[in-house]
């Protein structure tokens, strides 16, 4: 048990280091690549497939400049052979034309395969962002 | 399987059918009470734990008159224990002053327990609108 929350946490952060490297091929080995994987970009439609979901990426990878996302609030629930693993995103990216800030909250469902976890569902939702001035400290 | 896919189905149906009701006994009934059970609303940060999942669709009761929610492009996964259930949201709702339109994209998980099926992850996001003129039939 201990061990799939450690497995769960390592699968997140690999997920989110792919994220942050625009890494394509990183996607390929994290994900499923079942026809009924599913993905919810904040504040879009659902894309279902792993082809379709793939293509999500790469066309947010071709138009990303640089972005950075920092997982936390990270909650690990285990679930016999799927693990849930909850998160807040706190995003910063660049593309061509500006720099944006977000904070979304994900969730990031992994089915226990032979091969280990694999990604079958990123779920992410806009949240009210609270930014804090690096001054003040203050909201 | 097929019996999962039914039963599946019918949960996501009474959780609607109970959202529009404002019929929080109905919630009490089709959610898993645990402490780890999570509600993302459209736009909002995520809730944790039944009692406060509980308080949430409390508040939203409160402040609403009047709910239809009909769920479209429903689709189910069964992953052993849990099984997800996806769909799109097609919202109409009345608060006090004005009524409001809206479409989201949802990620309900259900865990088998020897009661049935059980709710315990609601995630909720606000996705484009589409809005068909019932006069022209176009967008």
């Amino acid at each position: 048990m201990a061990e799939d929350h450690t497995g769960l946490r390592d699968m997140n952060e690999r997920f989110y280091r792919a994220l942050e490297s625009l890494d394509l091929e990183a996607m390929d080995v994290l994900w499923s690549h079942e026809r009924w994987v599913r993905c919810v970009h904040p504040g879009s439609d659902a894309i279902v497939g792993w082809q379709e979901v793939r293509r999500s990426w790469q066309e947010i990878f071709a138009t990303t400049r640089w972005l950075r996302v920092t997982p936390t609030a990270v909650d690990v629930t285990v679930l016999g052979g799927v693990g849930m693993v909850a998160c807040s995103e706190n995003i910063t990216a660049a593309n061509e034309d500006d720099v944006g800030l977000a904070v979304a909250q994900a969730t990031n469902l992994f089915q226990r395969t032979p091969a280990g976890w694999l990604m079958v569902l990123h779920h992410a939702s806009p949240s009210p962002v609270q930014l804090t001035s690096p001054e003040t400290g203050s909201a």
